[in-house]
């Protein structure tokens, strides 16, 4: 039933060549000279695997181990537990939002419970009080299983929801608390791996090689998959298979070499925008996941030189059809200035044939008899059509179906796409130094202890003119 | 209780000029200096208003019939209905589900139905078959109230969700089934008046001057936020309030013209991007609706002169403080092209206290005692500060408490700001002529008569090339 050949994912980016979009695309020739760039790039890549900050390499086919203790303990989770929250914040919640959409029923959390055969599942990505009272207001913190996820346990939001909880849980439960709580985080340092010794919390490790928007396919996005029933196994070997099979240094044989060094080019033709629109509700979130690892890694102001380049393309998330009803304008009539990515589905899991009904409208009576999935692509392929003929340059990654396998490559495609692109624009892809002026100047807000200079400078700062404050 | 007063919005520009953010602000000067053009953009905005496609700046004072029928409409859904689906897309579905977000409790169709006191709540906009199998494995139609929403009467997606609802609901009800449908459409043209007037559905009409993306304060909006309970009376009393008080051609005088002009003379330094970043979980899709309304009305190729310009300004959506963890590396260190304008809260609708806890751990204790809405804005003025330092343009837009008053100032801001700016780039800020191609080329792909000519060219164009693929 389950052939992998049948189950890989195509990359076609004919769209992005001038023979289909004209002086606005890209020459075989530019691709073929851009060739040693691509291959040096791959090199780099290549000698940097497993090293470094590029654990992430070797999650597919490290992880044996953890991946049955994390079975078995999802299996306890899944007969227990009513709901199943993770604390956790952007590389610790993306992942776990975009699996959880792609593979579970798009109304999980609604089906009775005999249906969806697992608790239910949130993901708390924010500090705001009105979501924490919300939250509170539906679940029952004694049928609920927390997974606090943060690799240097000093995640203010996640902290801050840590304190909260346990707070809760310890008022509820006294000294079992502690078995509704898992961490997820660093075994090498920080606070939570130091409270989870503590109080004896159970623990998974985020390997000290693996970056937040990196880590979906260690524990951080491993155990809430399997606590969805979602077979993490074939997820791994998705990746894995892919990345195995990346293994060329011609960008014309490697998907996401040759993805990385169209968007390089596109970059340098102006195009400081990146479209991700998948062609299906189930892969939604993928498209924020994406954002993340494209905008965190390149969006560099120093090069690994030491020279100021401000590097980056923003990341756009679309969802199609819905925004073709919202942003095909802009995409199609507006500036020459971004790469559209489509996901195609080519099967469905599922057939909805539009029924007969309106003979005498023929505006709405030729979409009869049809499955609403043909609707579905043939609006991605007129849309394709459509901003080809505008001569917009766009690229269609085919996924069979969605399944962890396919779910799996996806994930490999993307962070191979985003290491073989810094490489190409000679940054550092895994850092994240334009962060840490926002974290410094909330310690000062807080008259945190030892960041005295941070508030007197933030004091210091040009108060607001009130000639610059109109009332709405 | 409620003062208008203290329930005005205000908009905060400091940080585009010069004086905050350096030479990469706009100085005051160019700002008097654009004086005269925003005062020509003022004048084009308030001749047209109520005319032609202007229709919307009237919706706040002229619908109080419609608002009493509506009222009680939704009286009547509330008691008798457990689900009230809208189907529509684009501007028919991103207003309802913003201010769904905004207004209503955050995990509304989670809460027990005697919480909840009115329908569950769903707005389908996309035509994905896993998504309609997978709502109708929640809902049963027999209990359910779907509101059909296209001006045109020939929205593909939505009509094709019409064809399979009502074939479920003739199944079920028989005859009946017509009370469980609405129609909100067009008067005077279109099947689905057509059809509503055969089969006597309840129907509430789009204004003809009243286009999608500016329809929110129509019936659109208005019936399913009466359906969740919400004071639509409050919400167009604030719209227009704003209306009245955006009264200046002076920018400095006027909040939505200076936020347009500010906008128009950034695209000119490069900004071809615009962020729209609330700091509230309740805001996060007013952001999604403000995409629609600022892509769709100004990515135009043509002016109003016949010039070719591709116009435009691409929207983006990010949600403080979650995508502080995912976007904020990129917008402090990537390319100076973006104006990023956050939404703040100043006072959120309920407080949790961070517990004390964790007195040892220094990077965590200095939270405790603190409401989260503290950390929240704490982390949204960080930001604001570390990209001020950074030479970023931003600004902000304070609303007091996100309530009906409230978010119909939001609306009618943005609907403002977005007709000023389209008059500044004079570009037709209400026609969408891209979207035409990718609609003909999907009736080509179903055979539909009438389309011949454009199946020929579809099937002329240049066939792909494999040599263009590779897989994954």
């Amino acid at each position: 039933m389950f052939d992998k050949q049948e189950n890989r994912i195509r990359f076609d980016y004919n769209n992005m060549t001038q023979d289909y979009i004209g002086d606005k695309g890209l020459s075989e020739k530019e691709l073929r000279d851009a060739k040693p760039l691509a291959a040096n790039a791959y090199t780099k890549v290549k000698d940097g695997a497993g090293k470094g900050w590029m654990g992430w390499t070797d999650l597919p086919f490290n992880q044996k181990e953890i991946v049955a203790d994390v079975l078995e303990t999802a299996k306890g989770i899944r007969r227990k537990f009513k709901n199943f929250v993770v604390l956790g914040i952007g590389g610790s919640a993306l992942g776990p939002i975009a699996v959880f959409q792609a593979l579970c029923h798009l109304h999980y959390n609604e089906l009775p419970a005999r249906k969806r055969k697992g608790p239910k599942f949130y993901v708390e990505d924010n500090v705001d009080p009105e979501r924490m009272l919300a939250l509170l207001d539906i679940i029952d913190v004694k049928e609920t299983m927390f997974n606090v996820v943060t690799k240097s346990g000093a995640t203010s939001e996640t902290m801050s929801q840590y304190l909260v909880i346990t707070e809760l849980l310890k008022k509820e439960l006294g000294e079992d608390y502690k078995n509704h709580v898992i961490a997820t985080t660093s075994q090498s340092k920080g606070n939570l791996i130091k409270l989870a010794k503590q109080e004896g919390f159970k623990t998974y490790y985020i390997p000290d090689s693996v970056g937040g928007r990196f880590s979906e396919l260690c524990p951080v996005g491993l155990l809430p998959a399997a606590v969805l029933g979602i077979d993490i196994k074939m997820m791994l070997k998705g990746a894995g298979d892919l990345y195995k099979r990346a293994n060329s240094a011609d960008p014309f044989k490697n998907a996401p070499l040759m993805a990385a060094l169209l968007q390089y080019l596109a970059m340098d033709k102006g195009c400081n925008i990146s479209v991700m629109m998948p062609y299906a509700d189930s892969l939604k979130y993928m498209a924020d996941w994406y954002c993340q690892l494209w905008g965190e890694s390149l969006g560099k102001a120093v090069s690994l030189d030491g020279e100021l380049v401000y590097a980056g393309q923003t990341p756009v998330k679309a969802l199609g059809v819905t925004d073709q009803h919202s942003q095909i304008q802009l995409y199609t009539e507006g500036p020459f200035d971004k790469v559209i990515t489509f996901i195609a589905v080519d099967n469905f899991r599922g057939e909805y044939i539009i029924p007969q009904g309106l003979p005498e409208y023929p505006d709405v009576n030729f979409l009869c008899n049809n499955d609403m999935g043909l609707l579905l692509n043939n609006e991605r392929r007129a849309t394709e059509y459509a901003l080809t003929k505008a001569q917009r340059m766009n690229r269609t990654i085919y996924v069979p179906q969605v399944n962890a396998y396919t779910i799996g490559q996806l994930l490999m495609f993307f962070m191979l796409e985003t290491a073989y692109c810094g490489a190409l624009l000679n940054i550092d892809t895994f850092n994240q130094p334009g962060v840490e002026e926002g974290k410094k100047a909330t310690f000062a807000l807080f008259d945190r202890k030892g960041f005295e200079e941070k508030k007197a400078e933030l004091n210091s700062a040009k108060a607001k003119s009130d000639r610059f404050i109109i009332k709405g």
